[in-house]
């Protein structure tokens, strides 16, 4: 019997408005790999960027998804089944 | 019957010397997800940098792995049945 699988897309985009959140919570629901540049939002309105990382972390959490910074600029979301790995946060 | 699986790993770390890349390639051997930081690695031997990167694209290769930049700071690496949607980069 064949093993029946699709692929898992791994996706890079820029959130640039908070209204970019709807399509951002499909994809977490398509079970994507997201790497969310959040800076031109950081640059434009801390506050703004603020609400959208607390409502990112409360996405991730409801939809059994790992969630964790890289670096200063991008917020990385992945699917239940990948896990991020987490030493280097630490250690920065 | 239960399906069994194992979580895959997305990791994100820094190369600081081409000696990381023995490391590297038995990450990817191991299907994990790669975000390396090449910038350090940059900032001390542009040629060392240029090596590195095009050996990481030919181990890619040879894993059947997908690879993309993401911004000017880091390279992504990916197992196969992991696929990078690459629209952002053809627009910056």
């Amino acid at each position: 019997m064949q093993k029946q699988e699709s692929p898992t897309f791994l996706k890079a985009i820029t959130i640039r408005d908070p209204s970019d959140i709807h399509s951002i919570k499909e994809d977490i629901k398509k079970d994507m790999i997201l790497i969310l540049r959040v800076t031109p939002l950081a640059h434009k309105d801390v506050d703004q960027l603020r609400k959208v990382v607390e409502d990112l972390y409360t996405i991730a959490k409801n939809a059994n998804a790992d969630i964790a910074r890289l670096g200063e600029e991008r917020i990385i979301v992945t699917p239940p089944g990948i896990k991020i790995w987490k030493p280097e946060y630490d250690l920065k």
